[in-house]
């Protein structure tokens, strides 16, 4: 490989390119930009989450000089303790971006393997060759950063998520100046995330938040719990600023919220006085109508605190009429079915629900297509990759950057493990590298590929039929009447007919039998039981002779 | 039960009320509204399909005195099958809805047991004591109808599914002349669409979708492929004008987009010159740019056509470089992964895809809230039932009901097997009976329930182990090496030791084992591997002695 090219290679995230990962790479030196997981996909059944793939990375693991995270998110940041196992170089994070990597770092027992470093927007660090500069970015969690990467090749410019909000509620807008900057030196290329890509317009300020929140308050009369996301500081301090306004208490419910709340808090992000926060014990004390509640549990998840609720199976408290539930989210895509069906419950429990459809109740932390086109005026860089985004993202965000004269030839649609090479002012897409990802399910990391999770789906479809025989084998007779185990297949009360025809085809086989008597039944079986229910259930014969 | 009682029963839909069917009851006399199916949710798991519970009218089949049916939809017609094998009653439908139910009827073979009748929009008919007229309505699928029903105990006015679309392509709008009719005779209950009630607004009408649709036959230079549900017959309208105007061939594609466009054609539902359509074949021999393919697919089912271009796995064609692919749909809520995952595939295979995200090219076929209210205001009922919506539109239904004036206490709110009676112009819930739904499996009906569907989740989340044992009873010893056999659970290559370990625990319970081996060991292994993975697979030891 030639020394003066530099290869950027996006890694994992599913559909999403370059999301959980991105490796910048020149010569013998490599610069990781997150290391985020994902949530498995409704058919990736039983997978608790997704990291991306590192073979890439394997021999070259000597190579990474550093690791910077944008944001505190799942999807940057989860896969941490993973890389940390691997990877021993310093990791460069905002103060509240490190204080939510520590909190997770120290959950996995993996502290001691990170080397923590803490920058702040504005700073300049060295990893190897490339000097990275951070500018601050909103987005949906506070202390977000992008980076100016100055490389031997060039300026190379990794929004990371944001989006332009002029009136965040931090009050610390994207720094365009920074931008502008950057921008006037020259910029080789682009990364930008293209998550709204199809959103036309501006996404709304989080400031459009305060009024809905203001409605909610003024009208409800007895308790209110707001749904969020962990992660999502801002609607912590936007609920606690409703709160003070109208004179309730606040507590926050559930470990992770408590405890990004603490950390926020902790460090200056978010500003909530003393005597406002309250235990949730204090909480279900008082009057309902000097109370809200914030909570997670906003995709569903029947083990969240809102889905127990829902469902009437949460411990330390219940729906009451006259509560109000606020989901401020908006469904991940493949929760939708599960968020929908929760609000139905919450309603049938009695409960008002606010949710996104009904009132704006919610904002994305992601620029749409108008922000996207000043973006790329701003920054007017040669070369313009999108990069956070499925491929149908990515196609419109290219497909504005054509709208906003970017030449077709110097943007480049790539996906997960495609490397992109820069050399002479030139960009060429390179080989491709393993660039997929690896299931985590309990405590095995890869252990589960794509076989067992068809297997999964197999079982998941028709379910199975066992069937234990005990074969005499001089009369070749059956010792006794064979055992018959079935799970997810049929009913047992409704199903006695299928299973005595069962036991004829099993009678018959034995009779019959003079080949390899195990397989020959398996085939009997499968084929009787398909002829009787059109489904095709997996069928073992275990077969003992004496 | 008082026979003066009008009783009104929503059965079946999953989480949408009375959308699959509903029962009108007076005295000895039943009025069934409707005979649908649903397609079920994401965890249930393999599952075809699901009909409405028909268990309360279980001892009531001969009180059944005629089966309407509003409109052409599988959510309304997809029952028929099941529905005519239990109730002999003449079913009542418009000409292309009978067209369609027709076809649905021969397919399963039950053609000869349905007497089918053919009404018109205008037309009066009895059903014992229920006089029901029918009017009109938009919708996206033509001939639609609503019921003015007059009964014993008032008039009731049921929507069906409805849009007040005044620019509709069959330029047929819904008829508001009748409604006022109705309304000025003095409406006892409205029963009410309230499928979009959480969308602000007016649904925009079809004639949208034109602009769209001439956008995309401009600017594309190869074949076009338009994706859609093969009922929705003005969209296959719109598409026709489309080719007509840019001078292009049209072929149907896929046995249901071609069957209906058939049964359409000849009933006079679509209009397409005779030298505008050709068959598939011939498609593919003529210049791409003087085509337009028309399929379904637009789920992401991967057995669809959309599906398998999208993977390259068609039989007759695959897509080529040039093409144009239009999703002139909406994702069914629990879609969205494989509909975005296919679109994703599409762009990967080279297509340019337009989709609802980045242009209007589908229009919803229900009304939005201030179609809503307009139909309050028109029909002025004493009582007001929204149907046709989960629990979450039912309300917000309710609250614009609320809104234009209704009381609060003329509203009913109910889920399905909930009773409503109306008697001396009075409204009541009356009791609970069965109005769940019943999962069609295969050839089964019934005889999958929730045990099994939750054994099949068990299954799809960890997958199972077998074990299989010859135990010499005397010396207590295994007479072989156990068989462990394992799906789903983990992947044999790399889980060696794992096994080894489970041969350990065997070897160990047998030594020691002094209850009941069988059960023992499936414990002991439970432990064991839920230990090791932090997974919970299905254990079964079979155990044979000797």
């Amino acid at each position: 490989m030639s020394n003066k090219k530099l290869r950027i290679v996006p890694l994992g995230g599913l559909g999403e390119v370059g999301k959980n990962m991105m490796v910048y790479e020149y010569g013998q030196n490599i610069l990781i930009v997150d290391t985020g997981l994902m949530f498995p996909e409704n058919d990736m059944l039983g997978i608790d989450y997704i990291i991306p793939d590192f073979r890439y990375l394997e021999d070259k693991a000597d190579l990474v000089r550093g690791i910077v995270i944008t944001h505190g998110h799942e999807d940057h940041t989860g896969a941490i303790a993973h890389v940390v196992e691997r990877f021993n170089a310093p990791i460069y994070a905002t103060p509240l971006t490190r204080g939510l990597l520590e909190a997770k770092l120290a959950r996995s027992g993996s502290s001691s393997k990170a080397r923590l470093n803490t920058i702040q927007p504005g700073d300049t660090i060295w990893v190897g060759p490339f000097q990275v500069e951070f500018f601050h970015v909103c987005h949906s969690i506070p202390d977000g950063v992008g980076l100016g990467i100055t490389t031997p090749a060039g300026l190379v410019i990794h929004t990371g998520d944001y989006k332009f909000d002029h009136t965040p509620v931090d009050e610390w807008p994207t720094d365009y100046a920074k931008l502008a900057e950057l921008s006037n030196r020259g910029v080789l290329a682009l990364l930008a995330d293209s998550t709204n890509a199809d959103r036309p317009g501006w996404t709304p300020s989080e400031k459009v938040i305060d009024g809905a929140f203001r409605d909610v308050f003024r009208n409800a009369t007895g308790r209110i719990i707001v749904a969020s996301f962990a992660s999502l500081i801002s609607r912590m301090q936007q609920v606690g600023n409703a709160a003070l306004e109208h004179r309730r208490q606040m507590a926050f419910v559930g470990a992770s919220m408590v405890e990004n709340a603490k950390i926020a808090r902790k460090l200056g992000y978010l500003d909530l006085p003393d005597d406002l926060v309250i235990s949730l014990e204090q909480a279900l004390k008082l009057d309902p109508s000097k109370v809200v509640l914030m909570s997670t549990g906003t995709q569903g998840e029947p083990t969240s605190i809102i889905g127990r609720l829902s469902m009437g199976t949460n411990q330390q408290f219940d729906l009451q009429e006259g509560d109000t539930v606020v989901l401020s989210s908006h469904p991940i895509p493949g929760n939708e079915e599960s968020v929908y069906r929760t609000i139905n419950r919450l309603f049938r429990r009695g409960a008002t629900v606010i949710y996104e459809g009904i009132a704006p109740v919610h904002v994305s932390g992601h620029a749409s297509q108008e922000e996207m086109k000043l973006l790329l005026h701003l920054v007017k860089p040669r070369f313009f990759i999108p990069i956070h985004g499925e491929l149908r993202h990515l196609h419109q965000h290219a497909s504005l950057a054509r709208q906003v004269g970017l030449a077709e030839e110097n943007i480049a649609v790539i996906e997960n493990g495609h490397v992109i090479e820069f050399e002479d002012n030139q960009m060429r897409i390179g080989e491709r590298v393993p660039g997929g990802y690896v299931f985590v399910d309990g405590a095995g990391v890869g252990d589960i590929g794509v076989t067992e999770v068809r297997e999964r789906e197999a079982l998941a479809r028709d379910g199975f039929v066992l069937v234990n025989l005990s074969l005499d084998e001089t009369s070749r007779r059956l010792r006794d009447d064979p055992e018959i185990i079935t799970r997810g297949f049929i009913q047992n009360r409704t199903s006695d007919d299928i299973i005595d025809g069962a036991h004829k085809v099993i009678q018959e086989a034995v009779r019959n039998g003079n080949g390899n008597l195990q397989e020959d039944l398996q085939e009997a079986l499968r084929s009787y039981l398909f002829n009787r229910t059109r489904r095709r259930p997996m069928v073992f014969v275990t077969l003992s002779r004496s």
